[in-house]
């Protein structure tokens, strides 16, 4: 049993609720965001700075991330999704002193969001990183698609690779390697972590996973082992993704909490509060029951509010 | 991407049926049984010789088995659990050459189901293999809550380690070791599955998990990491633990086949016809919709059968 920390981002009321059919309320996605900090989640990605028209289910993240600092009980890190210099621009002046920017792992899927090359979409981003720089703001570089694309098939790790190496030179302040598309088995992420691992300090690294296949515990798993010590997760396993029929969402923080408090690592999550918020995401959203293993955690905290920390001493034969 | 092989048994038949509140007839559990047999299983846990009145729904297995004979177009290779001597002479009567017989790694669960201690359940298992190894057939020895049990918590790992040097010492073909409530997490079965892979030939060892908290797949993935090559998994997740309430079942052959193939693996598994066995079982029992990541892998089949092969290359950039 450890006792290491594990950094947890949820970042189900921008991935999650970016995916949903229901369009919920600024005071819905506050009162969301109001649990997942009351469960003691240690970052919240509270919205992106879209444009509303893309993306309804976004509009009025700038009312969002003003209320949250109107409710300044809230000590938990925002950072919110900015698609572009604009979006940066937004981010700042609404005070949010950490942002998350997309980077492309292949030419297709840049092509479908910003209508640009992988290439020239990565450059754009690089620019806007100079300026965040400048202004002292942190930048979190998510990478697309960094397993497979849709519509390229699996990415050749070496480009992954220079795109961390290019980021975390230019100042970034993480780099998250993002399985868009729930497509990841845990070899792929095992070797991809392990030699990134090795070129770059641990804490400049995420991942983020998506559980389309079942996988998101197993890759979850498969990072730690390299060293990983940050995940996005999204509550209740909001989210999804358009080119993934049939698809489940992102990794349920329900379960990847489940798992690291098992584990004996400590993400500073209660995991009742927790299940509160999963509560509350399943009601406000309708398209969910929360985490894979909701069910089974739900009774085990109700039997015994104590696990998992009763279970940590093995018993003697 | 390897092609090294692994081997899949198929526990549903019996693991799986054995907790439905359906009970299936002679034919029906045939009928499924034969449709793994077609998907290309590599062996299938047909059933289990214990009394009819404490399993009810395993009742008639010498007819299943004898059923499966004259159906002698499946070469796939069947085993049956044995619960005792009895049992043992039932199987052999059957004219099977592989028998399941269960060990225990802790008192609770021995007095709870065979009413004896665990080192007194054990020595009768021994007699039994004795017997066994002196009429030619082989005995896979599965070690019941290994990692954790429901009544005493996380099991010392140097109890099942002596288990399982006893049983390969004494002439067991293999020793399965069974996550029977779905307790163990990743970090536990490598660090398990690693020291014995060190002391015993990595053949004659397997894994049994179920999916209860959702880390069926990550805890596949962990004992593949120490070369494990044999799992038990259930089609269509079929399966539970009466000690684990709101508990799914054992982790899905449609999971594991999956994963496996899209990692390169040989399991002889053509996936559309685990999806056929996968609905059966489904409709049969009325208890499951098929594994964690069944829509998907459908909806992938159909969109592209020839999936996962022509993923394997990476795309270059």
């Amino acid at each position: 049993m450890t006792n290491e920390q594990v950094f947890i981002t949820d970042v189900g009321p921008r991935d999650g609720l970016q995916n949903q059919s229901r369009i919920l309320s600024v005071e819905q996605r506050v009162q969301l965001i109001g649990a997942l900090a009351d469960a003691g989640v240690g970052q919240i990605e509270v919205g992106s700075f879209v444009s509303p028209k893309a993306v309804p289910a976004m509009a009025g993240t700038d009312l969002v991330v003003r209320q949250l600092q109107a409710d300044n009980h809230y000590t938990t890190p925002n950072v919110a999704l900015i698609p572009n210099l604009k979006g940066y621009h937004l981010a700042r002046s609404a005070g949010l002193s950490r942002v998350v920017m997309v980077l492309y792992a292949s030419d297709s899927m840049a092509q479908k969001n910003v209508g640009m090359t992988m290439v020239e979409a990565n450059r754009v981003t690089l620019q806007i990183l100079d300026e965040a720089v400048g202004d002292g703001i942190q930048v979190i570089a998510t990478i697309a698609v960094v397993f497979e694309c849709p519509f390229e098939g699996a990415i050749d790790p070496s480009v992954s690779q220079s795109l961390v190496d290019q980021f975390i030179a230019a100042g970034a302040y993480q780099v998250v390697l993002a399985d868009t598309i729930g497509a990841a088995h845990p070899q792929q992420v095992r070797a991809l972590t392990a030699s990134l691992v090795d070129r770059h300090v641990a804490d400049s690294l995420g991942c983020h996973f998506h559980d389309t296949r079942a996988m998101g515990l197993a890759n979850v798993h498969a990072a730690l082992e390299s060293g990983i010590r940050r995940f996005d997760s999204s509550i209740a396993g909001l989210g999804g993704c358009p080119f993934a029929p049939g698809a489940s969402g992102n990794v349920a923080t329900d379960d990847v909490a489940m798992m690291l408090a098992q584990m004996g690592f400590e993400t500073g999550i209660d995991l009742a509060k927790l299940m509160i918020a999963s509560d509350l995401a399943c009601q406000l959203t309708g398209s969910t029951k929360g985490g894979r293993a909701k069910s089974w955690l739900v009774n085990q905290l109700q039997e015994n509010p104590a696990w998992p920390e009763i279970n940590k001493q093995p018993h003697q034969g």
